[in-house]
């Protein structure tokens, strides 16, 4: 059946289709217009600044969205040069930031800057995987633990099996295999290639699974099990490493923590151990840092990461230390970061354009990313902390004026 | 000194300014331009969508970005109608969504429709509060307790100094006062009106801390000592709250779930303990739940709120049980989820839009919003458990052509 | 009915009657010796050592022990003078530690002489309560908010029928009441005299729950909701604190930790940096500690505690630090140690004997007590932090053979 | 130099010698009883009952104790027959239990009986292991990268080192390897045989460690760095197992619910929900059960097992469910109890005696020794989850008048 914007809409509002069902008569932008006017209509509102939108409608509702209305805009700041010395990113850059919290961007800055002064951060990638673990139910123990062998003894059908869905996706393992009572939770660890991976390994561990389910007794309760851990925080994580796991670290000469930072090693070392050592073990905290989230959270909207998984980028460790020259040492630890240069929400013109800045849209450039973030992590770590150290942190948020 | 825009660009590009200086020479859409082209120049990129925005730049450079580019676009959907049985919100309500996940929208959607068939969410707030905790450090632990009964003795004083710089920010107590060897960390907890509060009460408790420092020998080593606990999960949110605590439930008639969400209640209630439950207590998590950050997140984009905070709102516990009639009872408790109606990003035009929908814009709306947003988050839950239950989650991915 | 030795054991052989039932026709210490038997005939074991018990047997049974067939022997060692300068203990003290773990009297002996050669530890006790948490189950949250709004409102009379079951107990507070979906646990937190009061507050509660039960409709599912949190690590009693929570702290000059502990404040500052925080930190620790379990043991089986309270002991942080005289700052924090000097298995003779030994046998003591077992726990991760600093652990275990 | 118990006494109280040289001059026994005698006196206290040891104090001296006095009496009751379809352990077992905390060994033996009545438990080893890992410091996250990998290329010569120490470890793997910033935790995992072994391991990985430090830069800091991890509660051990691992079920038949535990199914499924997973989670505990520590420590007491490790066995997740049936299936899950057959406290005469009674004592029985252990746990968490079902903790208190 064919129908125009008008006709479309008058059956909206009389209930006699439904908002998805809009695809189906009008193409991506007639059909956001026609629900955004029903949206309007139906609760009073003026939807002026969602419809000013610049992205391919009909792309982001193939892939990121349904029920479009429009677009929200976000805010881009730009931080750096930031100097990164890593496996894979090697020199300056420039980094986007997509935020709505005053004094974020101008905090990252000075932290690159000072950064960048002191040489550049030095950046590792000490892990790269993405994990599903379903939960699978036996009879009996006695049941898991044979599971548990099956799948040890049958893991190269089954990584056939799942690697047969994707072209990119590898299981390299099936580890760790738990146990509790009658349940198993097999975690499925792939690597992804550039992509952030969590559909693709989703698709893949159920294809795996189905092999599985034909030749055991065993019941798959559920797809996820939350042993993967996606979006929520596990210590499972923490220790195993999801996502991207990156290590950023710096050596800032006393001069300029005290010139460019307003503060001291020594400031910031006391600052580390009783904010984010003393402080978070006390609050029964995963996260042994400041802010992680603030720089995961900018660097995620800008580039169209999946921003659930800011959760995870939250977990990780600082150190500080003042060596034996009375240069500052600090370092950042990121063990689970999911983090993709193609697909998702990275398809999305905005975020192909932040990519681009880095120098890491599409293919083989994710481990470069993954460095540029580690470093952004770092610079704004770095800053926040010598702001408290310097007492500083309630100032800088009244003369940005910000509350 | 004056110049244009020519001039300007030309001295960024020979490094005789900064990106942030450029404000100071330019109108804010001026400025942005330039920094942006210069971001084009030093990149070697082309940023056209990022230059499409229509948020008032002048005020975002005031309130909520630094060395602005321009914008990123986010897809909005929206879902709905989703009744609410709530204290403060009551009625039918659509919910903009902002997200790249495809299938996100839809499977909230999905949620809604079960809800608001089933006649609706009950929604209660059972907490509302926003903390910060300085760490102070002491000579001994003598000191230390000394100091714990000084802020208790002066608890007055400590609270008038506080609500002297803020209007809507009320102290309602400091607990705990926690204390480990000889630091102390007073958790200030204070009541911030509409909005989310962070940036209000750690200028409040600045305030604070300055008759503490005159008046005893301790020292304020950091004006949050993460016991507070912003943007990482933290045990003490999950007990003590943050922000808002809301629970939303729903009884989902057999029905109900067999014909829409096509599963049992058994089926739900199975993978509820199997996976947010056995796989989240062996994963060492503290997300009870299949994936309250996905909604948080998708609500936060699309009405301005932190961002990095989105971590807090991964915590929570799902409860599901099958009652005497068959039906399935549902449950999402939200322990620690910052929330604003004004302030912060949620001035942005298209953040005011989308709080516009729900009806939240503005004072006195965001224990309302609250409640809707516990019902969001329970509609994305509840379907989601449906498909894993159903065994359908990789299928909605494929069929969607996500990932 | 009355049977001699013989006669029992013959019917216990014919399984006639069963092991516990012996004490109606026995007295303590004639059922302990035919349960012996019995056990010695039907697993053909030869139980010696066990039957030299000198315990007041029908004092046990009343108290500590079902189906006794005698008494275990855990050799006890003394280490000491242990200088404390508390709040309640002062002075030097020996303390009994009860171990099979060689090495550890050596080495807490080591740290105890450190310490007394440095002055003494400081000691404060930080909180002082023992908790019980039901769990009640309501129909909606709707209820459970308004069973919270009971039962603050109903305080004085939960109170009063609570204490009604006890002498020595006191309610302090209903805090916090914790809401999950339609769940409710509220955490009684009382004051237990020189008890260590988990069944007095258990008793207590029950009372007091008898009122709630009569006067609202929800349903006590459990007396106890684990959010107590009874012998199980918990993230509520590292915040909260539960039994003695206190803190031991002491300056030792830097000629001391070089003469008798062979190692620097530098290292001991090092190691407890990299082991206790980052180390705790990266493994998802609740113990930012190096072995307090070890101390809280030793001192737990020769004072008659209950053992399996150790796994509260173990929870805690230690902090090191070198002063700018060159000397280490060092403190225990043990938020979550429950105590008694009467009650439970400090009645048994050689328990009395040991709290004899530190002067806190019997009545008014346990704060005292308190304060000395803080110190003890000092000593021992000062000696274990020196020696691993030294890079001693190892030799220390192969010198004193134990393996 | 020769001296007799009275001279020796003299010179004790003179401050001429310290407690541990008397040693030098005195046979153990001697030495002790010289020990307990300057303890009388210098505390004014008598030291009755701690002096009717029958023990080999000069064994104990050796390996166990260091400045004896004699040793504690704690009551031993017995619990059973139990019985077990393990691997291991096949048959009817009693259960020597040492406790002073009334009401567990009657409690425990009821589930014994509800066990064995309903066929026996079902028991399975699936983990079992004994770890160490050092904190190794190095320059740089770049040399941290680098250690890590020398660490996998020199596996077998890093084993063939640890390996010989030891005549029963055996290093299995070096996993995970994690690093921090510059710091590397490589986690060594040996088998250990019937040892429990953790001194073993810490002498073998010393060894190993030699080779990594005269062949790379890097600094060990701590022989032990916390993510063993060693009698603390943490994520890594509950995920990755320590010590054994080991589950135990049992089916019990909805009438022996009903006529010996005085319940239903129904009411422990609904405990257990409320309590070891709701209450657990909203507590941030480790321990998802009702009270694991009190079989693993009334156990450990009676067979001289470590009893720091008491921590470690009160981690683990039971399950509860009603079948198809209208029966109950339940399941303890132990991920972490280090145990042991041989060595440390198990040669102590009453641990020998102990373990004799369930035929596990001395080599080639551990495992048999496990099963066991997991079976008297699940007996002893079915009884009192039961009880708290039928609403009966505080009255069995109250009825075996304890306090």
């Amino acid at each position: 059946m064919k129908m125009n914007e008008k006709e479309v809409l008058k059956k909206l509002l009389k209930g006699e289709i439904k908002l998805y069902e809009v695809d189906k008569y009008l193409s991506a932008d007639k059909a956001t217009k026609v629900r955004r006017k029903f949206i309007e209509e139906v609760t009073g509102t003026k939807l002026e600044h969602v419809s000013k939108y610049t992205i391919d409608m009909e792309n982001a509702l193939r892939k990121n969205i349904e029920n479009s209305i429009g677009a929200v805009q976000i805010p881009l700041g730009v931080a750096g040069p930031l100097k990164i010395n890593g496996e894979y990113a090697k020199g300056e850059f420039y980094v986007p930031l997509a935020t709505s919290e005053g004094a974020l961007v101008a905090s990252i800055n000075r932290g690159c800057s000072a950064i960048t002064e002191s040489g550049g951060a030095k950046t590792r990638i000490i892990g790269d995987k993405m994990t599903r673990a379903p939960v699978i139910k036996t009879k009996s123990v006695v049941e898991a633990v044979k599971l548990k062998k099956w799948i040890e003894d049958n893991f190269d059908r089954l990584k056939a099996a799942a690697e047969s869905t994707t072209r990119h996706g590898k299981l390299i393992k099936i580890d760790p295999i738990l146990i509790v009572g009658n349940y198993v939770f097999p975690r499925f660890v792939f690597t992804t290639g550039d992509s952030m991976g969590m559909n693709m390994v989703t698709i893949a561990t159920e294809e795996a699974l189905k092999i599985l389910e034909n030749e055991t007794n065993a019941h798959v309760v559920s797809l996820s099990g939350n042993v993967c851990t996606d979006k929520k925080p596990a210590a499972i994580n923490l220790i195993e490493g999801r996502g991207k796991s990156v290590v950023a670290e710096v050596t800032v000469p006393r001069d300029i923590v005290k010139n460019k930072l307003k503060t001291t090693p020594k400031s910031i070392v006391e600052v580390n151990m009783a904010k984010n050592f003393v402080g978070s073990a006390i609050a029964g905290s995963m996260g042994f840092n400041a802010h992680y989230a603030n720089m995961i959270g900018a660097l995620f909207l800008a580039t169209g990461q999946d921003e659930a998984q800011i959760v995870e980028g939250s977990l990780g460790i600082t150190v500080a230390e003042e060596n034996e020259d009375g240069d500052l040492y600090f370092s950042v630890t990121l063990p689970d970061v999911p983090l993709a240069t193609v697909g998702g929400g990275t398809g999305l013109e905005t975020a192909q354009e932040c990519l681009s800045i880095m120098g890491v849209k599409g293919s083989n450039k994710v481990q470069k990313f993954a460095e540029i973030m580690a470093g952004v992590v770092l610079a704004g770590e770095l800053s926040l902390m010598a702001a408290l150290g310097a007492g500083h942190l309630a100032r800088a948020h009244k003369e940005l004026g910000r509350g």
